[in-house]
């Protein structure tokens, strides 16, 4: 791959374009708002502004709603041979983009499993997904040469290719990404209801489990509403175990009989034990399923 | 003070005893599990086995089911002229302690609020709690000496000291610590029924939201167990949020006209600004309320 375009300078748009650069790929960056194209450009990830022919690969790093759109503009003005996105929802984009008319032969969807708590091109780095696994969509009609281009971009960021079916793809994420942020959102949202008293008392636990809700709310709308059914099907089974542990406290809180309060004991201890077993499941740092060897990740990402 | 006993010497136990040790205070360490009071004496902690006469102050630090019996039998040795306890929940060991006919004046029931993810002696530091809230649950009975002891335990360990009342602290702690901690777990729970390719896709935002639920089983079944009513009280709210948020996922999914689906996003949104709003209402770390100037703490701890 000589040549890439990366639409959308933002957070990710400048990491993928950041990367691409430091392994000598000619990069053009493109953005509706062009101030954010020439910060991105200044910080050393491209040009700002469209090549003069097409370039090999386009990567669309815009909100999963604006996808389509965004392939089926800058497919007809020829941007680029092939194209991707970067999209946390990987179904939808696509079933719109068939509407929309798009040339699917040439396009692969795509999601670099990385991300900062921060947004924007400053604070993009080009070992954002360094080890990280970067999911691949190809549908029936993508071209070999889509996905080879796809897969080299992967690479070229220092992540490793996983190809998967869209559906699969977006239940995957609902789990692992997707209702973990929602819960944390709605953990935090009920900070609103403490006294400033009872905040006070707040560590370093509650930093951890409420650090997702910092995320752009309008971006997290864009990603929630984009995996609706996904998401509602895990956190509806969330629901229902938060609901069983509600049964189980009033039982304690409530029990007279020493036997009683043992039984509901034992259902809150199952609880924790599941919690600790659940959590052993997560692969190491890096996200491969074994220990990463990535020290550069060691220090820098978080899901997004 | 002079002199202290510290009467279980895992993660905080041993923390509290290093910090005192520090500080010139000669300390005992007293623990069922002999080799673990051992342990800590060998990390520098203090001498292992009981004083010859009663030091200045005693701190139970034991879990909260066993604070009653541990004050009992340790006031009818004449360990100490004076008590304190670190559980996590404050008014039912008080309440089970005054059942046993403990010597109340003599009591006073503490909280430093420090804690990491490891446990036992080993993983103790003697700037636990530097720059953390203390909290000290006085009782009526408790005379002014007492306290007065308590607040230099805590200063000692570089903590600040605050006063609450029992019943303030547990539903305090339930809504920034206890709640949070089970969410944390329920959630990690769920990744029991997730394939191993999903969990394969999992970033730090996985990890940061789980990664309460790798404390102890043992330990939080005691804790939560102990503070049962306050925990299900901010649950059950966090579970009616929660079926709020699945609801407005299914209805997003089934919407058919674009004004429903218009609607169904901007009550998304609200969820999502909301999580902001919360998360911006947490203390700077340090728990001070403004930003802590303790450059120790930065490294360091977790909340319990």
């Amino acid at each position: 791959m000589d040549s890439a375009a990366v639409v959308g300078t933002g957070l990710i748009g400048t990491s993928i374009a950041l990367a691409l650069r430091g392994r000598g790929v000619a990069t053009y960056l493109i953005d509706t708002d062009q101030e954010a194209a020439r910060v991105a450009a200044g910080l050393g990830a491209g040009i700002a502004g469209p090549p003069r022919g097409p370039v090999d690969l386009a990567v669309l790093a815009v909100p999963p709603q604006q996808v389509a759109a965004a392939l089926k503009e800058h497919q007809l003005r020829g941007l680029a041979d092939d194209f991707t996105d970067a999209a946390s929802v990987k179904e939808p984009p696509q079933l719109e983009a068939a509407r929309l008319g798009c040339d699917l032969a040439r396009f692969v969807g795509g999601h670099p499993m990385g991300g900062r708590e921060q947004s924007g091109p400053l604070a993009a780095r080009d070992d954002l997904f360094h080890g990280r696994p970067w999911v691949l969509t190809p549908s029936a009609l993508t071209r070999p040469q889509t996905l080879e281009r796809a897969e080299r971009l992967a690479e070229l960021c220092g992540a490793r290719p996983v190809v998967m079916a869209h559906a699969e793809h977006d239940r995957a994420v609902a789990l692992t990404s997707h209702t973990p942020h929602l819960v944390s959102t709605l953990l935090a949202a009920r900070l609103l209801h403490g006294e400033r008293s009872q905040l006070g008392l707040a560590g370093q636990g509650l930093q951890d489990v409420t650090r997702l809700a910092g995320g752009s709310a309008e971006l997290w709308t864009d990603i929630l509403g984009s995996n609706a059914v996904a998401v509602a099907d895990v956190l509806a089974d969330f629901a229902h175990d938060v609901d069983d542990a509600v049964e189980v406290l009033r039982g304690l809180s409530t029990a007279r009989e020493p036997e009683q309060r043992r039984t509901h004991l034992e259902a809150l201890s199952t609880v924790l034990v599941r919690g600790v077993q659940g959590r052993a499941r997560l692969p190491a740092r890096g996200g491969t399923g074994a220990p990463s060897t990535s020290t550069a990740y060691a220090a820098a990402p978080r899901g997004a």
